[in-house]
């Protein structure tokens, strides 16, 4: 099996584990993964997350530029800019859930997330004691400049970051890391609510 | 397989996954699909909308009116405005969910959606920036009044209606459209209802 | 298939669902059904309700005695009740969910629901305008007390009923009628609880 | 089969329940049985708890030491204190959910239950007037020392308790055991989350 069939599995596969968390509702969302030439497999613009077949991935240059007519995720940038500044990513996901929706809006310019054990999910982070800061990226549907901003405010150790409005983008070395951060997230965004819903 | 035949089990499949959704408890809800001689396939009154069989769906012309003896289901007026009203719908759901029925509630004449990346979701929006106005109407037994007073009150762009205490209607091209309209509105209902929470 | 049998497997079906739904958690819950000859096919004592067998269902007569060495559900009398006041039950089911149980000690005598479409879910309701009012019992690990005080505190019409921090009992002519009746308390409870939360 | 060989599969069924319920997100949580010899089957350290295979269960000694290379949970020594405390529990469970790590965090050194019928769930709890106090630990990387401090804080008759920030642990003589203490301490917490979200 080709490098590209097997990532497209991998994609497939975390589709239909994210939309079954409800975290890429209404096509939303987008996931892609770097192949060892350097090519990107990134989700096709517009297609249902959860029921994602091998039609609905395709190949881009490292610049994000199609090798075909079909149109990647309009977000392909996003993805661009992860891969070039984390020489070890192979996996970038972007789930769109109700927590991290809300999040981004209640919050300024980061969440700051502190004695959570489960902040161990996360790439050197070995104790629940120490503070992880989340960016927020204003929402912009000019995807350049978005990436612009995104490369310049993202520190080197964060393991993602949110758009306002809009989700969160994660990645990792494997399909298990990236799906790992992602559920990190969605625990933390979750309690990070719940806590501002039961305390003045 | 006949037209009949191809849309009944399309809203077979939407059932269940609306029922899966938690979208249409205790045989709330109803479904139809515009066939291209302009009669109505539609949910037959009172049936388990998460199981559905092919006997649960009937034939009625574009007035609403049955062909044979079974009860269409009882808001099927509301089903014909929308077809009335919009020559391309060929879906038509209305999912009862929980965050649709409270909100509809706590809200006068219409829910404001802003700032939501997925207000894309939506036909003719291509920014999160704008301002989407979801019309509620007064809930009414009386479904021909409420059939008039939906035609009189709904702008020609709504993607969708509440009606207060009884969950939505929405449409689409397609059951994609339709379903991914169900979804985008469900999640921003669920973000306002959520943002009430927590906001003084 | 004796009808026994057939009972049997009903009860272990919805079992099922409502475990899938959370609303039996930590073998909480029992089911039964009234046969044709008065007897009652009832869930045996502490077992798993998700997880039914043909051996955790048994039968008792029509005053709740065991005909063997088993231990009906420690309710039996509260099914009982319920089978000699209104003739035509045929199924009772008492599911534990968090919402009724939080609900049941938010509020005094009884939780009254109006307004919401879904009332009509309930026998001989056919308005969203109607009032309905839901007893509350307060518990009592005496059962044979606490079905003196249902019998004596609960109106003829009601759908059902609540024990205070000990989910509901509601009943049905069929087992489909009474999931309904379970999915329209468990959705209205859940409104009433998200009010709460949202409103001063 | 062997007793490893059945305990091993209690626990990889137990992971996918538990996983399902959003119970151990992001490779949290552990599990653990003890064997006749009083060696200890637990997972693998770091390990999808919802995908567990053969390979993902070890066997270490009644003081937690490994018999091979691999790397038990970074808890062990936490299922080793509750074995040697409770000569009868042969499961131990500890799952990583929201409601738990949030109120974990709200309350000082214990969670009061009281005037749940739920609480019927825990060994020696015949009503649900009594009071069950879960005590709170504070988190600590040095499991040795949070160990101990479980040790010397935890009353004989508890069913459970929490680390803050951290989950919740318990235990039982059989798996059906555990994971109704598992369900019953959700159900619960969550009760107690959503009382706090509409009480003053």
């Amino acid at each position: 099996m080709s490098e590209f069939h097997l990532r497209t599995l991998e994609l497939i596969d975390a589709g239909r584990e994210l939309y079954r968390m409800g975290m890429v509702p209404a096509t939303s969302g987008n996931f892609s993964a770097r192949m060892s030439d350097g090519n990107i497999a990134i989700t096709v613009s517009g297609r249902h997350k959860g029921k994602l077949t091998a039609q609905d991935i395709m190949l881009v240059d490292a610049a994000g530029q199609s090798y075909d007519e079909r149109r990647p995720s309009a977000e392909t940038l996003l993805h661009v800019q992860i891969y070039r500044r984390f020489p070890d990513a192979a996996f970038v996901l972007h789930p769109h859930s109700v927590h991290a929706t809300l999040l981004s809006r209640l919050r300024d310019d980061c969440v700051v997330l502190q004695d959570y054990e489960l902040l161990k999910a996360f790439p050197g982070v070995d104790t629940h004691c120490c503070e992880v800061r989340i960016p927020i990226f204003d929402n912009d549907q000019d995807i350049a400049r978005l990436a612009t901003a995104v490369d310049t405010g993202l520190p080197d150790g964060a393991p993602g970051y949110l758009i306002r409005g809009h989700g969160f983008y994660t990645w990792g070395n494997s399909i298990e890391d990236a799906l790992r951060h992602v559920e990190a997230f969605e625990f933390l965004f979750e309690c990070e609510m719940r806590l501002k819903g039961v305390t003045p």
